[in-house]
């Protein structure tokens, strides 16, 4: 029955499953939904988040990015393994990894949607949490060390959203976290991201688009 | 180095990792951590949230209730095993662990703090989560099937809470979802969950010093 992703494109939670699946050489067959009217199958599939990604591996429905990335990690067990087999040292990037979900998304949507005081604090935010993922980044290739892991997994798919993040307040992430935008550019030179990420300027005309539709000036 | 716990009686999310170390016969050492006046320990285990729990292995921290569950369940690698072998069936309890996560708190949190309408709002919400719980339940002994399970780990501690959820929203668990009561019983019937979770009647009490504190009549 195979592999399908239901999926949005400029989705960084979708973005993660396909770099996962890219980087495992995994075929699949890929879903585009329309999030304005949601297929049957997606609603049948995450009857409780009604959300993409989901993806479906011989007719069961895996919901919830970092979840399906681990199943992925766990189903075709061999190289590149996205975790390490130590419980310690698993435990380090599923911290890492669930930073970035509790921090990222909510805070950059906060960097678009809001304006003047509350958008201050948000890119106060925002900088600070892109500084402590670069102290856990240090010197190391990738959040993985020499092996492109689970937290690059996890947060690549945001770098692509960087770029919106700043022309809507105000701040560049090379002046802030250059050690960020460096990593993000060894990532990019990786085929499971380079052909998965969206350039900078058409998220933006997405962002626009939110921007329209949330009545945001 | 062994194994210490920093905690605090009342959390939830700590709760959890005592029910697991007790279910793994593991011994360690308690340390309740003062919320008001963090140790130095603590918040250099866990310097990004400076929350409890943590676990601190052979002074390695591990940070995140449900991290370190997993965390426990991989290191202590023998029977109950809290989360199955096989990928998709991990996928499942990875899933409803992190619906818990992402609804009960929050939600409960507003079936104390808030009032009015929007404390209504917050009591449909529950009620609609508690269902959906109890459908995904089934007739299942627990949520892990005849093992108790990653899921029953990572919800029974809230169950202590109901009461106060309860008596400051008006309305009765037990009407809305008997299941979910009857499993609650079963797991307090283990040694584990019994010696760890407290009466509801002093989680409420610590409930209304927290509406004191936060100056909700």
């Amino acid at each position: 029955m195979g592999v399908k992703l239901l999926d949005a494109w400029v989705s960084p939670f979708g973005q993660r499953v396909r770099i996962a699946l890219a980087e495992k050489g995994v075929e699949y067959e890929y879903v585009e939904e329309n999030l304005a009217e949601k297929s049957r199958l997606l609603l049948e599939s995450n009857p409780v988040h009604k959300k993409i990604p989901v993806l479906i591996h011989d007719g069961n429905p895996v919901c919830e990015s970092l979840i399906i990335v681990e199943y992925i990690d766990d189903v075709w067990d061999k190289k590149p393994h996205l975790l390490p087999a130590h419980p310690y040292l698993r435990a380090q990037p599923r911290f890492w990894a669930d930073f970035v979900d509790k921090k990222i998304y909510e805070c950059g949507t906060r960097l678009w949607k809001l304006k003047g005081e509350e958008q201050a604090e948000a890119k106060k935010e925002m900088i600070e949490i892109l500084k402590l993922l670069a102290a856990e980044l240090g010197d190391k290739t990738y959040f993985g060390g020499d092996a492109f892991g689970f937290v690059d997994v996890a947060l690549v798919p945001f770098t692509s959203w960087f770029y919106s993040y700043e022309r809507c307040a105000g701040f560049s992430v090379e002046a802030e976290c250059p050690e960020i935008v460096a990593w993000a550019k060894r990532c990019m030179e990786r085929e499971s991201v380079k052909k998965t990420l969206y350039d900078p300027e058409k998220v933006y005309e997405f962002v626009c688009f939110l921007k329209k539709r949330y009545g945001v000036e």
